[in-house]
């Protein structure tokens, strides 16, 4: 049960959006931009890192979604994503994903342990400066997401289907789009 | 020096902003409503939750920042917010303002760790629902921008002087407006 009257049974960060339209219209702009807009990692790549992000936070309901979002936009479907998030060293991914990955995780230990180590050996293997500062931002972005999902106790339906017609919405409105008309809960 | 090149040589996230403005444009409305949009929580009590978790991130420049946007918006000046940064159990703030802390600092350890003793807690010394809701978000939104800042290793300014400067524009002219105008940096 989450830890505030929601007035809704929408789970996860759902019913968040509806609660507090004010803040979900950046966030869901946010999640926009960084998962959706224009860049050369593909929208499935971004995905994938959201959902790493969010197993190694153990939030259920945005892993578990991320997880259909990425699925749906990746060749390897769900069996991919299922490895990357169980052993992401011997997941068949790019070397660059690989190494953004190890980027990503860094970042979700907290900022200081991200090395220039990390970041010298994702460039050796081709990602870009914007590509390491999306990945950045996508993990950090993610720990806040996870936080505000866990940290209200909101729900996730422990149905995979669920999360799979989420993943139909997203996929073809995107983030933006699913944000409630702005009627403030008081 | 930044892990990656942001062709400008402005401290933390304010580099961030001009190396990415399409990202930079709904963090800093996030920011806006957040921390200075309609709220029973004062602008002050606000940028003190986002100083003490931007602290237990160790996270310099932002924690130095907020503390002087802080300072600039409460009664009490600087001397308070160090107060709050070094000893929130006997810093002369409200006991909601207290209990309000302790929630941020779970979220601040991770989603699971809010209990519903503490929102319980919060909820007995006078706190409203939505005062909860925005206090976990913006604890999770600091875990956020805490380690976008760190995660790409910028510059902090080590004088304080730099900090009560940004503070006069923020308190001025709120964050949607420190945004540049939106240059792709490619």
């Amino acid at each position: 049960m989450p830890h505030i009257s929601l007035k809704s049974d929408e789970p996860g960060i759902n019913g968040l959006f509806r609660y507090r339209p004010e803040t979900a219209r950046p966030l869901a702009d946010l999640a926009e931009v960084l998962l959706r807009g224009d860049s050369t990692l593909s929208r499935g790549e971004r995905e994938l890192i959201a959902t790493y992000v969010s197993s190694l936070n153990e939030c259920r309901f945005c892993s578990n979604s991320h997880a259909a979002f990425a699925a749906a936009q990746l060749p390897g479907g769900i069996e991919l994503v299922d490895q990357v998030r169980s052993d992401p060293d011997g997941a068949p991914i790019s070397a660059k994903l690989r190494a953004l990955l190890v980027v990503a995780a860094a970042v979700q230990r907290g900022g200081p342990h991200v090395t220039t180590a990390d970041v010298d050996a994702a460039r050796a293997v081709g990602a870009t400066e914007m590509e390491i500062h999306d990945t950045v931002l996508i993990a950090a972005a993610f720990c806040m997401f996870n936080r505000y999902v866990d940290g209200l106790g909101t729900v996730a339906p422990a149905d995979r289907s669920a999360y799979a017609a989420m993943a139909e919405q997203i996929v073809d409105q995107g983030y933006s789009a699913v944000v409630p008309e702005s009627q403030p809960a008081g």
